[in-house]
């Protein structure tokens, strides 16, 4: 186990003891991968990792993957227990926690391990680890911003090559598959995500690309993203083929300019609220408020949404190496979408824009 | 929506009312898939499909995801409730609940939106879908079965192919990508994993493929399986690198032989615990009980895993239309491991073996 992972373990109970709570518990899940380097599938055999203010760090595993974790990062350093098959999971987990008090349960855990931990302990209170793992995650050291630069700059890659391919009279679908494999080309050991959406079906944010076929004075939403290095991409442009359609260079403008104001109130010291709030009033002014339905944008890391959350009422302050997106759309029912999307660092000094590619409006073929 | 998903819908709601049960929540998952046929993907936006038994179905979904929503088979008949960032989902879903009574949550729902609904409804009790949402989807239907056995060929037609290249000398990672490229040329969507332990490493159930080179004298374990139109194949095959380590054999036919014992064990009517005995009892009686840790084997379908489980204790009673795997496996530490593991389903006569690669004892170059 590194000695990052030891630090980063350290600093969970840390936060842990200083909410007042007794251990956390974390399942196979980005969280697990990010304390201990350990990265097991979710299964209904249950892994837990118990971190407690206290004590040193344990984690119950199944007998049959006792081995792959002792011979991971984290088996160095934590003590495993192992269960076999015709054990009480639950009930063992609980032995090693204290009978009564406030437990967090890691945000992705399954609800029959969240279930069977309440039913086994029944003394203890849980509530979700977000608000003490995410906020330890939200904040990036220099290797963590490197991998989403990198990752950043694969998935602009991808855009420029996939923008000087002709769009008039392909589907959807034939478009989406040519980003996945222009994701991974450039790097991405996966693409998670290729939204495609074409005319009206760019007014619904998170389309799945289907058979329909560009056609001239479509506006074309293109959401992407996958994993590299563990870490993620996840950008977005609304190009246009040929002369675009009625109301649509207003709207574009409009939520270019959104875009800009949210990444110019980007410093430490901001509030998410205040960011969401800066992309939003410009919307709102020109009309469009109804039509810009979802938040501004989210954290992105070892997931792809984490915290924090850009988002109306979210009074957290941004710090330095907080990574987000931002994202302002406009969706009109029946006509068109945009949507434009970049990653953005808190630096000392600001933002720091991961995504390079150009945000002026693009025309293709 | 189909016939078909309104018809499991009834099902469970009719389960859910006979247990007791004041509600179903379904989040993404297998079991929304089942239900519905909606599979977006799980994320910290909650959406909620809620069964009742006295009321028809209705689903919560974001509402940048209601097109889509609206748009897959799901749409046409259950009444979507949308809900924008901002606003309290839990709250939301509360509304749609009892305010009291038992309500059963889908096994793999996030532990975020179940402690979520928790404290949105504090009068609802919550316990796992599982025994009722699982005890459905555990019997196939024809189609279901038909998918299943397509997947089953699939990969018996990539362990045939594999098993023509050679092995010594190749590093495990290198056969383990092999594997995944023949099963997705075989017809699989996806490879989700392909375990290739040699030597000491196949004592480890769950090994993860590495750098290590296959020696002469290896015995090998490749466990590997993935999707084909939506359900999954999970197959076992131990081999042999030239002669056989000291003491393989006997260990090998024991294994087979209790392979053969559970497979020959399932019947309707059947318990699975009779099968996981059948198993077991051989390889105790031949004194290595202890190197066996494992249950015999796990039901399989639109998951890898899923009910029933072919496990000590459990008392339910097979069906016909019920598939799963039996996989009994005896690993000496240090030394090597063993495996053979078949799909079978159950049958009005007894037991159909989904998988038709040789079981017995294969030497490879």
């Amino acid at each position: 186990m590194s000695l990052r992972s030891l630090d980063r373990m350290r600093r969970t109970a840390d936060e842990a003891a200083g909410q007042g709570l007794v251990a956390i518990v974390v399942a196979p899940s980005p969280d697990l991968v990010y304390l201990t380097g350990y990265d097991p599938p979710p299964l209904e055999r249950p892994t837990f990792l118990i971190v407690r203010p206290d004590r040193d760090p344990v984690m119950v595993v199944p007998r049959l993957e006792r081995s792959l974790a002792a011979a991971s990062a984290a088996g160095e350093r934590i003590e495993l227990v192992g269960w076999e098959d015709g054990v009480d999971p639950y009930a063992l987990a609980a032995g090693l926690l204290p009978p009564a008090g406030r437990v967090a349960a890691g945000d992705r855990m399954w609800a029959t391990h969240v279930l069977g931990l309440q039913r086994a302990a029944p003394g203890l209170d849980l509530e979700p680890a977000g608000p003490i793992v995410g906020r330890i995650r939200a904040i990036k050291d220099e290797d963590e911003l490197a991998a989403l630069r990198r990752a950043a700059r694969a998935a602009d890659e991808a855009f420029r090559r996939i923008a000087d391919e002709p769009f008039l009279g392909r589907r959807e679908a034939e478009v989406a598959a040519d980003l996945a494999e222009l994701l991974i080309a450039h790097g991405h050991a996966r693409a998670d995500f290729t939204i495609v959406a074409s005319g009206p079906n760019a007014a619904s944010p998170h389309h799945q690309p289907g058979d329909r076929r560009i056609q001239a004075k479509d506006a074309v939403v293109l959401d992407f993203g996958g994993e590299l290095g563990g870490y993620h991409s996840d950008t977005t442009r609304t190009l246009v083929v040929g002369e675009p359609p009625l109301g649509f260079e207003r709207v574009y403008q409009l939520v270019q300019e959104a875009q800009q104001a949210a990444c110019d109130a980007v410093r430490p010291g901001a509030r998410a609220h205040d960011v969401d709030r800066a992309a939003r009033q410009p919307i709102v002014d020109a009309g469009y408020g109804d039509a810009f339905f979802h938040r501004t944008g989210h954290g992105i890391g070892l997931e792809v949404h984490e915290p924090p959350w850009i988002a109306a009422g979210n009074q957290q302050a941004l710090e330095t190496g907080m990574t987000f997106s931002v994202e302002p759309g406009v969706y009109l029912e029946d006509k068109f979408g945009v949507r434009i999307e970049d990653i953005v660092a808190v630096t000392d000094d600001g933002v720091e824009h991961l995504n390079r590619s150009p945000r002026g409006l693009l025309v293709v073929d």
